[in-house]
């Protein structure tokens, strides 16, 4: 099975599959395609809540800034699920839930010229193909389709990367740690690491610092505590502990970014509404 | 064969499923992420209209402003095809087609607790996903991953529902019935049910309300019947008998929500021209 | 395979899909079901630039605004690739392309009386879905599912096309060529073909205008050539080859098309910068 994450909208994803197609039989699985254009660190929190619950697999990644420079392009091995993308962060997080404490966890580097070259399936003998469409080898742009595919074609089932001689055991060049809350008896200070569709603000302080509370001050105002949103009004806003484990700040079949005003980022702080236990 | 539908977006049916790809190597179609956010009645007309047209199998529709709370889950058995969801009457138009006259509809109560746990495929050992990510068994809102997804993976091939022991017979609690318009020879009164992508207004009205008439007052306003939307120029407006067998208003190559500045649940008065026979 | 193309946005491409699936095992790969709604030469652009890319395959494309009119539906055999679709010029220049100079490139038309009817899955005999739910027969509303999704499913592993009684040889009525530049020494001049969801904006002067050169004056504008778009600061504009072979005017993590104020149709003309070598 080969999951595809990208933030290409379409039809690129679809160029993606055909290059796949042309070279395995594998199940294909979207994550998403819509992931915001060039950001890594949203990426990358999604793809750590969501690959862990797919069944042993490998993940083709393309959010990719940095296409066509000399950022890396890697396979990682993470317990026993295998990443491929661009070496910008983005595979990290996921990579280490992955594998877990006891897992492993290695990088390796991509020759790309090691790679089959992608080629389109018409005959390149067409003369108007020849002067109109002439990409011939990889293109600088558009590494989902010329290296990021065909990498996780070829190591799609194989276990034992160390095989394939176009891939060399390397260090992940860059680190991306997604940011931790602190927390004590007193109050979590943390942040916003994604609103999803609905407009839930999901934040980086784990679900305890709600436990046994029915009101919580959130960046100073307080609001209810509620195991669902049904606990309070429809229109209302309530923190609850969200699917992911951590505190969100959501509106009962509303949208909470719009009703606490934070995005992405934006610090969060949670304290005790004064008078309360607990 | 499990189809799926929700109001999610991304990346969250991407969770569903991985969930089901741990448990089964059924084929999973995709028939609608982006139905309307809590819109019980719009999905209950769309999953009405689009699954009929599949083989039999097994529909996973998650439509759920209720998560958490005490509203039941339930799987429905519908002539060949089995539906899993809320019960709040998302499922039962559908069922009620599925089903026709002759079949079986038979709606049976998840005992959420007889459900094998949904776990990531992580190694949990390690500290920093044990502090950070702790969703032990089931969440409060997302019961599309924890209490739907299992549900659909465990029923999906098998008919006789009698066998699982977290299964019991019961009658769906929410009953929703689609409305239907009043027709006699002289006029028809119905509703908007839906307002698709190209803005075409789906109304209640059976087609034959449009049989033998060239034109048609529509809220008081003639205009030309067609059998397709080219019988008028482009960005003019025309009744004509949809795909779903019901009357539209449309525009050709046009919006016709705005057109004719009608939205869901609005009032669809349909009478003869003045002047006209038939 | 059948991959499948449309501008229906959701949930009509699931009809077209569980119909399909009443007919065959066939693997279903989606290209895009959000090309621009009616607009016949920029979904002929994308086919032609995706669909190569496939192994051979059966193509279901269904951007037809002459639905239901005296346009033919039509079958294409183009190499080892069969697309699908309506006689609007749609499919020619991705049949063109996959066809190639020696590859065979055939047109046959659909007599669309001879398909095996598409039926609902239900029990015919309820009353209510009688009443309510008349389509019988094809609408003349939605050939995606009535016509094309029956044709490709009947056609998708069979290369002998003239075994089907229903299928006649024919010649494509609408030949729909996208607009070629001209270019010499001195300048190009050429149009937008598209702009992608990036806001990169593409044009269908050849890359090999901007050979050796480290600028050009685009529509009158002096812009560095870069090989990736991070050649420039993040924010600033740069001419480059794309990944389809073409000039691109985009810019670095952001949308060429708003920086350039440029969309399809508009003439673009590539020159020298006055002092420039090359």
């Amino acid at each position: 099975m080969i999951t595809l994450a990208s933030d290409f909208g379409t039809p690129y994803p679809a160029v993606m599959k055909g290059v796949l197609r042309q070279r395995t039989d594998a199940r294909l699985v979207d994550v998403a395609h819509d992931f915001p254009r060039q950001d890594v660190r949203t990426a990358a929190f999604w793809l750590r809540e969501v690959l862990p619950y797919f069944p042993p697999a490998t993940h083709l990644v393309v959010i990719d800034p940095g296409v066509g420079t000399d950022r890396d392009a890697i396979v990682v091995r993470a317990g026993d699920h295998t990443l491929v993308g661009p070496d910008n962060g983005v595979l990290l997080p996921a990579a280490r839930r992955l594998a877990g404490d006891a897992g492993r966890l290695e990088a390796y580097l991509i020759d790309e010229d090691g790679l089959d070259p992608v080629e389109p399936t018409t005959d390149q003998s067409e003369p108007n193909s020849r002067s109109q469409h002439p990409p011939q080898g990889r293109s600088r742009t558009f590494h989902g389709r010329d290296v990021f595919a065909p990498a996780a074609a070829a190591v799609h089932d194989i276990t034992d990367l160390e095989s394939f001689v176009w891939l060399e055991p390397t260090t992940a060049d860059v680190d991306l740690e997604l940011p931790t809350a602190t927390l004590d008896a007193e109050r979590a200070v943390g942040e916003v690491l994604a609103v999803d569709g609905f407009g839930n603000v999901i934040t980086n302080v784990p679900g305890s610092a709600l436990e046994s509370r029915e009101r919580v001050r959130a960046n100073g105002e307080p609001i209810p505590v509620g195991e669902t949103f049904a606990a309070v009004p429809v229109g209302d806003r309530l923190a609850t502990v969200g699917s992911h484990g951590y505190v969100e700040l959501d509106v009962n079949q509303g949208r909470g970014d719009e009703a606490f005003d934070l995005e992405p980022g934006d610090r969060v702080v949670l304290e005790p509404v004064p008078g309360d236990d607990g």
